[in-house]
């Protein structure tokens, strides 16, 4: 099991995240490509930071739309969602090689993530895109209930998938997320902490209604924009050594 | 001798220039890198036209203002000016790679390359940016009479250099071009065409004062966003074969 | 009868449309507001025509995407979506006053114009922005079928419409427009030149069956952005004098 | 003597300053007005608390370079700098207006405000903007030895001035700042109170020589984006009431 966290979200003078204090604990860093967030001098900054710490690097694409820091979904031509792609993947595979490192593989920001997740044309795209470019980068997607079913799509455009799951989520009876606005789809601490013990040495959840059902994830997406969430991924790391 | 234009200027749903007509004339394509002009769809449909008529692909990269078109001066530091390159020469070059290209040169865009010419310490972060990128590539820069000091300064960064000169501009007595403000500066399509003639045969030009003086370029820089230019390009071409 | 026309669409160093040549032939000018299209010298430039050519000043709002050219649909959150259109007609209204105009309508532009046509809770945000604006401004709309419905709706804002009918777009019985994608949509030029001729005259149109129905229309959206649109545009104004 | 202070500095997802914080504290907010910082929705928020609150509305405006927060010089043109300054003001005073307040007054932003402080000709053209704009508008500069000249200057366009001063900077027997680089520029939060109460009960402060001179300030520059800022914010506001 691996962690993995969005980083490189700072912009010019703003400061977003705490990446410094995350980039040591975590396995896997999604790293924005200057289109939702970032820049070239964040996105230089925070591959030296993975570089030093041997996290892996992740393109972290979005829609082209940073005042909205790529949470509206946008309808994009086929021909727009590709170069949109080709273009994020190049700038951070490019600037990843200049400093001796390189794009391991693709997780999807905001409502493209959202959108790719539920839209299976879209999905083919993505894996279009990232076919075109580079055969040996990974795509990284919600492990659900669908798990199997994405893979055989990945596999025939000859990609693989990394399975990410939550922590810190409530999971319904389907193995999906419960959403975010329900009571409760937020776990505290405590049960965020006993939810990843569980899915790390049992690789399931218990849900919401007392049910075990099976999560295959490859990797924990964390958080470390604020102090609860750096707490609760500082006592992840510790679980898992 | 060679030809070189800027090409993949156009922006969203402004076009800029005649590419279509232009690449089947040339032989290096200076291509805008989403930062002063360009996106990732003009990107990628300059890249593939490029291609497909074997022309050599350049990275036109440029000072990070897209409302001024490059054109303003602006004083980044040495670490942004460096990742804003970095960022430039990536994204195309990746792109490049995707339908089966690469990178070439280099040559900086606008107040950029002005800036450039007259500047050492920018000249040296220019190299410094360029040789962190890849080694092979090519810095284009203007002809004239401290060629021979460029090339020892590019040769210090492991660098080669590719001059080019115009065939429209008057030069002054001192190797340097006439400021295009001053009266004669541009030269008619008869003159820019007998001074293409000599560039490309006696690598010398005649001087506005009748004194002949040697030039020695790789490329000539042509233009082709209105029908003049064109003609003259197709008339220069023309000349070459 | 009145003319109107999409103008101030430049941006920077890129030219859209011909402005010099449109503005002297009517009577209404949605201006770009520096969102989708325009920029502060391209607004400033427009404005001075407009008032130079006593040609009234629209506001042509956009979703917040310049390079789409606020072509795709975007979802705004109703508060986003209220202050875009507040700081838009800001801007144009203020830059106007400057020189002695001011902001007579609002028209909006592109994916933000047909989700208007289409949704009327989108409708309804766009009212009260413009009456928290200024509740003499009138809202451009299409003509159609709906026409009454919508001015109930607008007078419910204490706003009045404007609407607008196509010269060159073939109707359905419906009276609805014929999608661009259908054959036989666009009307040729004299086509055209007799719908103009019966909108101006019986503010009716004759449908693709046949059958005349009644289109009341207080403006004509012209074109001026390639020969055809620009020719078409001048034979109309001369209908109506 | 009033307290004026930067706000309105967030853009999209990034949060800037504690505006929240801040604003019952001061008199007068520098508001970005969607250039270097601030959007349309920031805009709203900002100009909301600063009515709730009765605080005067000033626009911040900026050269047009959101990535380096208007930081950098930028060789506008005469054209340009009046255009975008128009904008500016045009948006914020008529996102004011909507919320029932207006601009009050002018205080740069940046490089542009130092540019203004040192060059002549900056500093008419931006009288000029103001004065054909509103000429009720003040415009804020940096209080020091030049203070009756740029009074005389500001005249000529029928526009009046405000000065402010700095409670948590040194002063040089000449009148000006001690640069900020330079050891003991920035005092220390004793010292800051002492110098801001000297500045509000004799308009003078005390140099780093020890000498006592005049500074005539309207206003003191306060900041708020860190805890150490925001105490001595407090603690100034309370020695003035």
């Amino acid at each position: 099991m691996r962690l993995n966290c969005d980083l490189g979200e700072s912009y010019g003078a703003w400061q977003m995240g705490a990446d410094d204090a995350v980039m040591p604990l975590i396995d896997q860093a999604n790293i924005a490509c200057g289109v939702h967030a970032g820049d070239p001098i964040v996105m230089q900054r925070t591959i030296a930071m993975a570089l030093e710490h041997n996290v892996q690097i992740g393109a972290h694409p979005s829609y082209p739309d940073r005042q909205g820091f790529g949470r509206r979904s946008m309808a994009l031509s086929e021909q727009e969602l590709i170069a949109w792609l080709h273009y994020q993947l190049s700038t951070l595979d490019g600037m990843a090689k200049v400093q001796g490192g390189k794009l391991v593989y693709v997780k999807p920001h905001g409502a493209l993530y959202n959108d790719m997740m539920h839209d299976e044309a879209l999905r083919h795209l993505i894996y279009k895109a990232m076919a075109q470019y580079d055969m040996s980068l990974s795509l990284m997607v919600l492990a659900g209930p669908n798990g199997q079913v994405l893979s055989c799509e990945a596999k025939q455009f000859g990609l693989s998938l990394l399975f990410e799951a939550f922590a810190d989520r409530q999971y319904a009876a389907s193995g999906d997320l419960i959403p975010r606005q329900i009571e409760g789809a937020v776990l505290s601490h405590s049960d965020a902490l006993r939810q990843a013990s569980q899915l790390i040495e049992h690789q399931t959840v218990t849900t919401a209604s007392g049910a075990v059902i099976a999560v295959q994830a490859d990797s924990l997406c964390v958080h470390g924009d604020n102090p609860e969430a750096l707490a609760l991924l500082k006592d992840i790391r510790a679980l898992m050594t």
